[in-house]
This record gives C-alpha cells, structure tokens and sequence, in this order.
C-alpha cells in the first residue's frame, strides 16, 4: 500500500478528551476556569512572561495588543509583508497604516537592519513575527523601540518554547522580550488546542487593562477579587477568552510540551542532515539559524532556486501523496494593501512568497516516513 | 441533606464527548470543518436563515456585523441601554456613538414606540435585542428601518428556537427577519458550546463579504470552491471561526434541541403558574410574553416593587442554598458611557437594572426542586 503522508497531522497526547471531560462534568463550560488557569500559570512559570491571557485565537490576541496600545487612525506600525494577515489586519482594525519591511536575505524574518529607516512621528510600534520559531534579533528591536518610544508587539505565533540569547548572555524566551507578545496554538502548531492563542503581557502598565478588555470591557475580574462591590462597563473589550474546552484540550497538551519538542526536533535534524548536500547540489538553501536564536523545529523548510523549481518539487512529492505546502503571499503585494503600500519594493520577501516550501513536520512522522521524503525529494 | 440549588448548570445530552472524539480523531480540530457545517446547516434548515457562520462567541458575531456594515467614526447606532455589554462594544469598536433606547414599561426589551424620535441623519443601524427570547415588536422595526434606510442587527443571543408573528400572519424565527443576527451559545444558554455563538445573514448583499470576513479578510472559501486560483488578503478580517471541537460539542446539543426546549418550557410553566397568585399579591410582576411572540424558556424572571424588596428576596433563597441572580445594570449609566449618554432619563431600564431577578432555569431541575423553589420564595 503506498504510502500517504499529509502537511500536518494534529497530534493527540491521549489526555485530551479526559481533561474535556473533566471540565464538562465539573459543570464549568465559559472560560476563565481551572484549565484557563493551569495554562496560563504554566506560561508565565515556565518562560517568565509577565501575565498571560488565553485567547480564542493568536489573531484575538494580537487584536487585543492593538487594543491595549490604543492604535488609532493615521498611527504607524512596522510589520513583516511576510506573513500571515492576522499580523496586519488586527492593526488595520483600528484604523493604523502598515508600514511593511522586507525579510532578511538569510531568513523569512524581517531585516531588523532595514526598520530604522521606515520610522516616523507616526510610528505607534514594531511587530517582529519569529518566523518557524526563529528568533528575531530582538536586541536591535528593543533598542529601536527605545531609542524612539516604540512598543514591540511579538507575534510569536510559532514561536513556543524557543529562545532568544542577546549581547548581555541571558537567555530569553520568545515572548516574553516585547512589551506584549500573542501565540497560536491553532492545529498546525507545535502545541495546539485547534484554534486558540495567547497574549502574554510583559509591560506591566498594560497588565489592570488587559484583563479588563479581556472580560469583555468590564471589571469583572477586579470584582471576583473583591477590589469594588458591582461590577460593569468601564472600557471597550470583547469576547477574547475561549472556552475552558478548549483549555482543557491545551492543558493536555502542554502537560507534554517536552515529549513533543524532543521529538519535533528530532524529525528537523533528521532532514537538516539528511538534505544538507543535496540542496547545496540543487542552488537551494536550507533554513538558517543565527546564533543568538533556537530551534524549536516549529517548520522545516526549504528555498528553491526559482517559481519553476518550487512548483516542480511541489509536484513530484504530490505524485508520491506526500503533501508539501508553500506559505505566505508578500502582504505589500496584496489585493487588499497594494494601493496603499505604493510601488516601495520588498525583493526578500517576494523571493520566500514564490521559493520557499514547507515539508511535512508532525510528531507521529517516523524516521522511516522522513527517509521516504528523503528519497522522493532527491528522485529525478 | 439540603439541596443546593445554583442558577445554573450545563446540560449535556451524552453525545458531546463522542463527537468531540470523532473530530479529534478525524485529525480536523481546527475550524470550517465537518462538524462547523453541520450546525450551520441544521440553523439555515430550520429556521430559514439566509447564511450561517459559527463564531467563538455571540460577541464576535456582532463584531462582524458592524464590520460588514462598515460603521465608522461618527455613525449612530441605536440599542437598549438594559443589554449585555457586547451589544454596544462590537459597535464601539467600530468608532460608532451608542443612542441608548428605553426599555418597554411591560418587558425589558426596547421600547419600539422611542426608536424613531431617535434617529438622525447619522443613524446607520437599529440592534433589538430579544430579551428572555422574548420577540421585540419586529414589523415596527423594520418600518422604520426602511422608513429611513438603516440596517436591523437582531441580538439574539438568548433567542435561539423562539419566533415572531408579525401582522402578515406569518410566523417567522428571530434571528431571520433582521439583515444580520447574533446567537449565543454560551454555557448559560439554552443550547450550549462552553463559549460560542454564530452570525446569520440574511441580506444576500453581505453573504460573500461574510465570508471573507470570516476567513481572516481572505478569499480562502472560494479558492477551495474553485473559484480563484490561489488565494489571498483582499478585505479585513478576524479569527471569527471556533474550532472543530466545539462545533462538534454544539451539534450534541443541538440534536436535542427539542427535549431540552420541551423541559424547559415545563419549568417555566410551572415556575409561572406556581407564582402567579403570590406575585400579585406581593406587588411583582411575572414576565410578559406578548402576543406576537413565542416563549423559548430561556429565562425565568421576577420584577421586584423595589431595589430593597429583590435584595430581600435574593438573601433568603441564598439562605436555603438557592442561587438566584439579578442581571444588566443600565449601559447608558455605566462609568465607560454615562459621560457620552448624557442626562437623558431611561426609567424603564433603571427598573428592571435594580429590580429583576433571575431564578435557577436548566434542564436537569426537577419538579420537586421548582417545588422547593417555589416553597422557600413564599416562605416569610
């Protein structure tokens, strides 16, 4: 029987449904319950992030920054074009012009060397996306931001339990560097809960009005602490919180974060080492990891040569029922931004729009299945 | 022992974790799925919404209907002030001023008769909300919608399965007789999710758009239809979509939407013919069920002669364990809002902000505990 081998495979520790359960039958449904909780502690034990808030999705979380750092209509924000819309539409939102940089020659991140530039009076804040969980170089980022009283918003939406190491030696988690960080924990991530996501708040200026948004506007959570006798409507906010099902799913989840990191890990070695002298052969490039950052084997990808080259090997693997995907269109190109962007070209990332692909990474993928992408990958 | 009697309990009918099961091991946990159209089919079948899009909440539901109306700075948008605070956040949101309508002297919906002294040039929208899921007076409403050219957002977070008569004779459901409409299905409604809710449009100008919208601001949904050849950002947009697992959650439930509407109605008939005599006596008010509408159950509620006689009455059903719970306070009196609002006076909803109060109302009550209910309520 040939084998089928999907892009991603969502991958079950055997907890999940029992701790659904659980909640279910404790009679606790909405959110903000045991689970809600037990994630979010873990969170901020575990990678020092100031106060976490699980959210219905990473984009609700970078919405809810939006929100927090009350971006408003002529404000500017410094984003990657490539990446996912939810960076760009959670600003657009409120009304903020995108103010696109290019990605790196060496990675899809965004040219911390080429920001600089695109700041004006206007510029509100800095989103770094940590592309496959890649760390930006974040000391240059911080630095920006203070030199001209930027906030850092960092979308690390496929950036758990990675790390950033800076000038001054500390090792950092990712997410925990910005003033508000928002991970995904949506099915094609490391750690999932099917849709779902995270804000992580480091600037404790913003932690009080966080959860108030969070509650949907309302100082309901200040109440159940007993800090004022009736609670009601005192800012905007929304529906951010999911549903503790949801965080009873995660909770499993992470309860294996280190189990499913080892293994992730383990696939990506697997076919670092295993393309290293081929792609050289092909004219293509495997992922780089600067030496400040880690690997948290979130993607493996690689960069073609050329369109022709991609579609080609796209094609050869789908023969072979092995899906591989390629990711993000260049947001500056976009139907929806091209006008306002203007004529203001970013080569890198049309370069990864139209050569980067993304092979099969999932924890129940064997050595055995790796090695047949191997193979097929270096079939003429 | 003594009962212990809260005001709410979820009901599961049996099949949730099965189905919960089946998503997860179907391998699709995030959103759109099998599940997600399942439930969206079931509300366009049976109530004859035009188009049916599941939310993570009824809060992000309305988020979408302001985004589809394209409210802006400056529109007007008429509402009552006796709601929850997402009725008037997914409108501020937007930029929109909030024109808070009274409630009815005999019900706690809006008053249909103060609507059109109300609107100005700069209205764009009317949002009734179904309190109870008791209908608010739909043929007025929409009169005056087309009188003057706004759009009818019905909030029908609590209104799921109940209807409206209009003078026509026909029998319509709520939620299929504004252009857009919210549901909820939040663990205190009638039909449950944990967190949900779902946007129904019944206006084909916004179908398309909803769509987009939905899918983060791309043109996903018609790619898969074969519609574009690849696709990509074109509008703005959220994560408005829950995950598979909770669709699949909701669609146990709503297989068994009559059994749990059948018991429910069996309290509350019970919970009113057992008051009926003491209420008047007491000088309280049983809940309303105009002649136009229909009573869904999902609210059994008193209103008190007084702010002094309901905290009396909350104290002494606290006393025996029995949880009852008074509800919105006045938006239009809230520290966020009273500045904008101004001074004008909304009697009625000030009344029923520190008179009503709610009894416990779930499936698996007994009628030995409404019984008890009922016995300890009288009691001196």
């Amino acid at each position: 029987m040939e084998r089928i081998i999907p892009f991603n495979r969502p991958y079950l520790t055997g907890k999940e449904a029992h701790y659904v359960y659980d909640a279910v039958y404790t009679g606790k449904l909405s959110g903000n319950g045991k689970y809600t909780h037990l994630c979010q502690d873990f969170f901020k034990e575990k990678y020092g992030f100031g106060k976490c808030l699980l959210t219905t999705s990473c984009t609700d979380a970078l919405e809810m920054a939006a929100l927090l750092l009350n971006i408003k209509s002529g404000d500017e924000v410094i984003l990657p074009s490539y990446t996912f819309v939810s960076t760009a539409n959670a600003f657009v939102l409120r009304g903020a012009k995108l103010v696109f940089v290019d990605s790196r020659e060496d990675h899809p991140g965004m040219d911390e060397n080429k920001i600089e530039e695109l700041i004006t009076e206007k510029t509100r804040a800095i989103v770094p996306v940590h592309y496959a969980g890649v760390a930006c170089d974040m000391d240059k980022i911080m630095a920006l931001a203070e030199k001209y009283g930027l906030y850092v918003v960092e979308d690390a939406a496929q950036a758990i339990d990675s790390y950033y190491t800076g000038k001054d030696g500390v090792k950092k988690a990712l997410g925990s560097i910005g003033h508000l960080a928002a991970f995904s924990f949506h099915e094609t991530k490391n750690i999932i809960s099917g849709e779902g996501g995270m804000l992580a708040i480091n600037d404790p200026d913003f932690m009080d009005r966080a959860e108030i948004l969070w509650e949907k506007g309302t100082n309901r959570s200040a109440f159940f602490r007993g800090e004022v006798d009736k609670y009601g409507w005192v800012d905007v906010g929304s529906s951010f919180l999911p549903s503790e099902i949801i965080a009873a799913f995660l909770w499993a989840q992470l309860e294996n974060l280190e189990e499913i990191q080892k293994k992730r890990i383990e696939h990506w070695n697997q076919y670092f080492e295993g393309l290293n002298d081929w792609i050289r052969e092909q004219g293509m490039n495997l992922p780089y990891i600067p030496s400040y950052a880690t690997n948290n084997a979130h993607m493996f990808y690689i960069v073609c040569e050329s369109g022709a080259q991609r579609d080609f090997i796209i094609k050869k693997l789908k023969k072979r029922k092995i899906h591989s995907v390629f990711h993000y269109l260049s947001l500056h190109k976009s139907p929806f931004y091209k006008g306002i962007h203007g004529s203001r070209e970013l080569i890198h990332s049309d370069t990864y729009s139209d050569h980067l692909i993304r092979l099969p990474l999932f924890f129940q993928l064997t050595k055995d299945d790796i090695e047949y992408i191997l193979k097929v990958l270096k079939s003429k």
